[in-house]
């Protein structure tokens, strides 16, 4: 059987993100004889601000639709979401509602593909608040978002340490296994 | 007394944006006697997608900054939220995230502020959903957030017709008097 | 193969409920050659509302205990839920809970289980946002509550008429189709 | 002026519970000058569980009317709600919805009057997914519920220590402040 591809990225462009130090000590624990995971980085996905006149005008952007083809190829997805104001982030929205209009491939890429969400934060709950709209967000593009999560706190303390982030690799590694489970069902 | 300042803006940038067209007809709604109503477009204030280290490098934008001017100075806030994917849009979380951010002004432009919501779009639920997430990331803010609200449905054909236009007014009308009088308690 | 066993029931106790209508007319939807459907109403497993202390003294009410065994037999469930002030009832949440706790069989009833959540009210969004709550706390349970959800709204009149109820069957149709195709995956 | 009258209690009706504890705790911390704060507990407050029929039949129960009294007498609310499955507790949800139901007294005894939720459990998040819900559920009443809210975790550890508890109050005491001067604007 060919390896189940999952396309990974954090809702971020910082350079020094915790999500997206978080997204690729994510990526680590697939086990990779099953699981073929691409870690890609928003920051070279840019895009305007969606608005409905440059998208008439304009249609879909160069790298709108580069996205697409990768998670139109993908078989489902992880992400890891900042929380600003207990939200997601408006790049991470951006990158999802440009990535919901037509062109570059035929229908939905998300429509029924598994996706597992994650998330850091400094503060005590991880960003805890912003992973319910974004499970949201995706239900409604009919994503079918696995029930469990993980929402990294003190992220600065967990990601900067050696030993907590082999810990947290230890407690990722039972969640992501029964999410490539899932993954293998819809692939 | 003096006037009640009120800063209203929808969360899009189309030209002819359902919500931009809803926030107009909602602000002459209000009786000018008691009620300071400014009127802004997002497009006026374009800002980049937040990113840590662009804030880094360059602090708040010059846009932000002045929003932020508009923002402290007034008393209260009426937002008209389009509706993607189920959620608000990208360009007013990223507006409302910039405006949170240190710089220009002292403190909270939010904190302890009444607002009122609400939305319209071409659907038959007329954006109720996006309401929601903005309600509760408005309430993440410190902004006391009315429980009334109104979700503009068929928003194409309500919004181009006059009659439509002048039931819809007769609809907003106790609800936006409602909203002053709470407004007035915390000016 | 063996029959996928799902388990059937709404919300509400009241004898001519809406949603006791709407489950009995979905359930008739479902491909019987490959599913055996049990409908059952809550009005047969009445409970006391929860109290630890009751449960410290008492341990599992009799008709949980029952009703756990159902569900632990159950490879799926259908809920439909009436909404009771933008919420589920208090009804559906009392039995939920008692059904989470220790007793009667190993383990969850819940975890890792599909489930399809309808909704049908006489207002015009038929229970939807009741739906929300409900697929919430289904998540916290470790449900995968599929993204497809139908709500029904003007109950009184599309339940009550012959052609409206084909209509809807109609509507529910692919929608069951799909669900069962993905409990086939987990069952 | 008259003391302004806040009505509080917790969603529990178990002898030792936390957010009873928590409640009482709570009401220490109000200015008795100005404020007279009633607890009552819900345990004196039985109610069948809703049921349409039940109400057509017998109408509101005893016990829902005598509440409805004490509520719209009240100014305001303070409730400390026990966080199941990530939502509410049933006896809560079940004593609002009996108490938004016709009778007792004229009209809404919610709409437009200030609350303050809070929470405690065992946990490391003390009940915070909880008072979503119910911030949502009392919006929908009408409720203005203030922003400022509090979940105490570990909440076996703070209130059965004298030291912790004391600390709590402090925590408390500003939060109930401005609750105050809020309910003053409305009262």
């Amino acid at each position: 059987m060919d390896k189940l591809k999952i396309l990974a990225f954090a809702g971020s462009t910082r350079k020094d993100s915790y999500n997206k130090q978080l997204i690729r000590l994510a990526a680590e624990v697939f086990d990779d004889t099953q699981v073929e995971i691409t870690v890609i980085d928003l920051k070279d996905f840019p895009m305007p601000l969606y608005d409905g006149d440059h998208e008439g005008a304009n249609g879909l952007p160069e790298k709108a639709s580069e996205l697409k083809k990768l998670m139109a190829d993908a078989h489902a997805f992880m992400i890891s979401s900042p929380e600003y104001n207990g939200s997601f982030s408006a790049v991470l929205k951006n990158t999802i509602d440009w990535t919901t209009r037509p062109g570059a491939v035929e229908g939905s890429v998300y429509q029924g593909k598994p996706a597992l969400i994650i998330s850091a934060s400094p503060g005590g709950l991880g960003g805890l608040r912003g992973l319910r709209h974004l499970r949201e967000l995706l239900g409604n593009l009919g994503v079918l978002v696995v029930p469990a999560q993980h929402a990294v706190s003190k992220a600065h303390e967990v990601l900067g340490d050696e030993t907590s982030s082999e810990e947290l690799k230890k407690i990722l590694t039972p969640m992501v296994a029964g999410f490539v489970e899932i993954v293998k069902k819809f692939a």
